[in-house]
């Protein structure tokens, strides 16, 4: 999340195709909005399939209050300063499996000290300082058990075939 | 790697850090030198401890064959295009505990197609399009199976106590 800090494009592209790939259902980015990275992110969601959704929200803090509100959310910030993932991921995959929804919030350096109270967990991946970007990889790759290598994304138009030593893709047309 | 391609400063720097933090020894960054970026990674490991090293190399060509020739080097290469990591990691990791060198190449979209060739493994981490960053911690994770949580990185100044709702950091005092 960014706050008054200038955000860098570049890692919140990565941040976005990490929570795609791994099995994210949306990403919220607070700040200011950037249509070209909206852009940039929607055109894989239409090339490589699935359903990902993108938005903005000026207001780091209303988005979270409003998820809160809702009362099924469960809100987890991943910070180098929280409780170990292993120590941890246990109860909140019981949550999820129960029904929780899953409120993700990364952002670094960036973050700001209230998010720390607001967030139900702080936790960290490893409590050594590296990126907000492995981190969301790791947390849900432990959430869901490695199951997210086995996300389908319908309706793409391309797909990959694993290839040992070079690149397989194929092109699905629709008619 | 940089291949003639301008390197993204802060992508490098995160990739650096997740290969520190997620345990790897060293991080050789092909292309033009960037002082900068050597010494970020150097204070990170000053603060921070444990023994992980970071060196430029001009070529990348001539890093990989040098690795290959000393025999016990295994080089994996991740990209979206290779075998899906459930698949084979477990190959790769009786390799690497049977006493093996794993040589971990990424760099997304800029890797030349002769890496395929050259590497004795390519690995996706996922097939969808996402980020080397990301591919490298699960990665890792995965290899070691989540041992990476529990390393040591000895000769620390800072060291952070995880704390469920805030920060604590220990500040380290050597005589």
């Amino acid at each position: 999340m960014g706050h008054r800090i200038q955000r860098d494009k570049r890692v919140t592209t990565h941040v976005a195709l990490v929570a795609r790939a791994y099995g994210a259902d949306e990403i919220i980015i607070t700040g200011d909005r950037d249509d070209g990275l909206i852009e940039r992110v929607r055109k894989v969601v239409e090339t490589w399939g699935g359903s990902f959704s993108v938005r903005f929200e000026k207001n780091w803090r209303k988005v979270i209050k409003r998820f809160k509100e809702g009362e099924n959310g469960v809100v987890i910030h991943l910070t180098m300063y929280g409780i170990n993932l292993p120590d941890i991921i246990g109860e909140i995959r019981d949550l999820w499996r129960g029904g929780k929804d899953l409120m993700i919030i990364v952002g670094g350096e960036k973050v700001p000290g209230e998010v720390y109270g607001l967030a139900d967990y702080n936790v960290a991946i490893t409590n050594q300082p590296h990126s907000e970007i492995a981190a969301l990889a790791t947390f849900l790759d432990w959430l869901q058990e490695g199951r997210e290598f086995r996300l389908e994304f319908p309706n793409a138009k391309l797909r990959v075939i694993p290839n040992p030593r070079g690149k397989t893709v194929l092109r699905i047309r629709r008619d």
